[in-house]
């Protein structure tokens, strides 16, 4: 069973997970090409735990038919079943590695990336996203949600099929407990989600602004860590801290923000000159679970968070300025990058 | 001109720095094999900015005869000329490049990495590193100084030929600043330096060192972010906030210990069979210079923060998970990965 481990110097948890050093690796891509076998393909239902969530035009129960699909990772990092088991060790903590780890199948065409599906598609695989996050949230043990996406293998993906990732963690993620900070921080001061402000000002300057549409700005931020970084984000007048709160036009014109953003990425000349094809992470920002378990200042939680959408192209390397001192180096100015990116038509 | 910007859900300050993407690549490698050339190599000082600092038994002044060769980055993410230029855009902040971007030449052979040296050879690359940061200290626009290695291609290194860079920094990194923070919060509570604590323990327990010396600890962290990570840093008895206070001594042990162990890591059998041969980050924090600037606390800084040297090996892929939450997924126990380190002998 996996562990979670607390660092004292940074607080940072860590999952240790010897179990995932048995999963298929990156090599995996080339025996899914070769050997026609992908456990995400239609008629391998039978190889991935049983479906979650499907939304299905025909057929049997974990059978083929099907949309999209939600299952249980085969090779979780953590387990859903127990108790955490909060142990010190010295000046350390530790618990056992209680969490959910779900795959979001989004189609069943082998060789489709997520750009490529239509916006109805996309759609489904956001709904999709919001009934797992419903069910999910209902087990108290968890803190946090965190939904993400490695699309190729520089981005850390082992299986080529496009997916996304849900986890559920009893912890509050490093990156997020940041973000948390600051925003509170801003909220006591002006009364006002920083968020907010920020999707503001970005529409107002324009210079950074990918696309907007009636609830979303898509931009790249003001400090990217990486060329042709971007954040999609609700405007303020749909202010909400949990992706769950949407509403189907909501999540129908975030399908059209992705598609649409992430085609351009994709066609970007800076983009295509360093590396063959676009790889990245996108990972979905929501609002920690404080009804889950008692904190101060729990009930301002609405207010001054704000979900959000980081996509981060894989392109510069990772070096010792980085892991070190957390300090990224960009190459490009982002008032650079969303400018070439708004003139791509897509 | 580069220019710092800082996050401000995160307060990350990153680089953008448009100069860097003209520099030599990774691909710049190759040529070096094929063509002959290193800036690095004896031969081609002129190539390089004039010395800051060398050690050289022979020769002339920016000619072959050294041993060790301490120059400005020919390719530098910062600026040493002008002022910082604070300003406001919006609900964001920036400041001009300024700080130094250094390299240190480890040693004239092109193909020698710090691991091959001599211990005398490293004791000297540790003394020059000591003597560019008394040197750039003197600097009270400089609020911190950050010595890391990028050591192969996956590790984000451009050059073959075995360096050290050296940069001083206007602001505290992320990184490091959440370390503090925490050491500080300990040492309100405890008067005792956590990383005192933690160097003591790991003595105690013994089953995630790697080895000691009389002033050193080398060990596997217990929330390793990756497998083989190590700490080393100076016992209980031999506190320090910065790496400049170090005795003769204590800098030859160093280099001994550094040595052992980053040979351990060249032969640890996993880390082999994952990739064809270790390549890796390390980063050495020390305290931030307080005196330089008003801070509330700042005298207790010499007693509550504890310089030491992360290594880590890159053998996992870094995606969502990492990037998006800070949540490191580590397949080995660092209790295993220190066994093994233990028993490699070098």
């Amino acid at each position: 069973m996996s562990e979670f481990r607390q660092d004292p110097l940074t607080k940072r948890w860590i999952i240790i997970a010897p179990e995932r050093g048995n999963r298929p690796g990156v090599h995996f891509e080339e025996n899914q090409r070769t050997s026609n076998f992908c456990p995400f393909c239609p008629g391998f239902e039978d190889k991935t735990p049983p479906e979650l969530f499907v939304v299905r035009k025909s057929g049997q129960v974990n059978g083929p038919g099907w949309d999209v699909r939600a299952v249980a990772n085969k090779f979780p990092i953590l387990q859903i079943e127990g108790e955490l088991d909060r142990q010190g060790e010295g000046p350390y903590s530790k618990m056992r590695g209680v969490g959910a780890h779900e795959v979001i199948i989004e189609n069943p065409d082998h060789i489709k990336h997520i750009h490529q599906l239509s916006v109805e598609q996309i759609g489904l695989v956001l709904k999709a996203v919001k009934e797992r996050m419903i069910d999910l949230k209902k087990d108290i043990r968890f803190r946090y949600l965190l939904l993400f996406k490695n699309d190729g293998e520089a981005a850390g993906a082992s299986l080529e099929h496009s997916h996304f990732q849900l986890n559920a963690f009893p912890i509050i993620p490093q990156e997020v407990d940041l973000e948390l900070g600051w925003c509170r921080k801003h909220y006591e001061v002006n009364e006002r989600c920083l968020l907010c402000d920020i999707s503001d000002y970005e529409s107002q300057v324009s210079s950074r602004i990918i696309l907007e549409s009636l609830y979303y700005t898509s931009f790249c931020p003001f400090a990217s860590r990486v060329p042709y970084e971007v954040m999609i984000m609700p405007k303020r007048t749909y202010h909400g801290a949990f992706y769950t709160e949407m509403d189907n036009l909501q999540l129908i014109d975030l399908a059209q923000v992705l598609q649409i953003t992430l085609n351009k990425l994709h066609n970007a000349k800076y983009i295509l000159e360093k590396i063959v094809s676009l790889q990245y992470n996108m990972i979905l920002h929501i609002a920690p679970f404080f009804d889950h378990y008692p904190m101060p200042n729990g009930k301002t939680i609405e207010l001054d968070y704000h979900w959000h959408i980081h996509i981060v192209p894989r392109i510069t390397k990772i070096a010792g300025l980085e892991w070190g001192a957390g300090i990224f180096v960009n190459p490009i100015f982002p008032e650079l990058a969303a400018q070439e990116l708004r003139g791509i038509k897509v």
